[in-house]
């Protein structure tokens, strides 16, 4: 079998752009070959640094949490967004050929705002509309190319809730921009930390 | 297509074992969902904590860091040394069916000291002729169930070097326990820290 593997998962460095609020990314190299004979590193990072899965727990009370989901491992379909100005409605996914148990995967104008080095306030979003259409297709999760799903100016985040609650982990910040639309699959897996509301992710599309 | 996904990651919490002289994984809550409406976390962590794999940088000045690293994809197979007392030998390893391009892994005795919750000096590592072995083969990656490959006593780590040197990424800390040897699909996907010598990965296999 000769698989083509793509990396859509966003580097992490000292000085990368974070979701507005959020700490910055640290690495810190506590030995290093050259004076110890071996180089070791510690990191500190918030869990929606870079590539990352929201799970429920992020906005339910009760939601369960990173370590309790499965690995998203399965049929990913990236639709073609480009053309959304501000936000993907239910109306723009209808027609893509969402099935059952799909990953959907957004590639929107947001893959030119990966290589800024500031987070952007205006990025292309999911409506309500949109989540509640990722709801009734039964989608296994959705993903987008920033680092929220959500517009920066939604309060309440009636789109996080309205996906988590529905048990539909949340992808955000992959890299699409060398990806074609079409269908791979997915290994999206993200390090299963203990209790927590989400996790970095290193994410692969394969075909 | 009925995929079996197998998770072979450790999970990472406050108190888990770790390498003796790493730091312990800390995971800080800063909001929950109870008193702010989101609950949002930090993590601070080893790169060498929980299930990781290493680069060459982790021992060699000029070696490629672990974002220069390919996903680890590809034919795994698990080999069943439960019979090991201290060092996987090459002979050990001859006529286990090993071919080029496989990613080694090694199912040993160290699968019970996973339940413990310190780290313990005694696990079944690998032996310089076991790893010389290895290279000869031209595997594509080595993995063992605990922290390190090589024994906790070896002074200069020449197993870590060698195969580190032949390109040969080292999977530390898989959880093989609920693992029957044999051959799956692996895909290993440390997170692509830049210029790490090493970094925490979500490891599963597929069959």
């Amino acid at each position: 079998v000769n698989l083509e593997v793509f990396d859509v998962s966003l580097p992490l460095f000292e000085g990368m752009a974070v979701y507005e609020g959020d700490p910055q990314f640290r690495l810190k190299r506590t030995s290093s070959v050259e004076e110890d004979g071996v180089c070791l590193s510690e990191a500190s990072l918030s869990l929606h640094a870079g590539t990352h899965v929201d799970a429920p727990a992020h906005y339910l009370a009760d939601g369960r949490s990173i370590d309790e989901l499965p690995p998203i491992v399965g049929r990913a379909k990236v639709l073609d967004l480009s053309s959304v100005k501000s936000e993907i409605t239910g109306e723009d996914l209808r027609g893509c050929g969402l099935r059952k148990g799909d990953v959907a995967l957004f590639k929107t104008s947001n893959s030119q705002l990966l290589g800024l080095k500031t987070f952007s306030h205006g990025f292309v979003s999911l409506s309500l509309g949109g989540a509640e259409y990722l709801v009734s297709r039964e989608v296994k999760a959705a993903g987008i190319d920033y680092f929220s799903i959500e517009s920066f100016h939604s309060e309440r985040k009636p789109v996080h809730k309205l996906l988590l609650g529905a048990g539909i982990p949340i992808i955000e910040g992959l890299d699409l921009r060398k990806i074609s639309p079409g269908v791979y699959s997915i290994f999206c897996l993200p390090l299963p930390i203990r209790g927590a509301e989400a996790a970095p992710a290193r994410c692969i599309l394969v075909r």
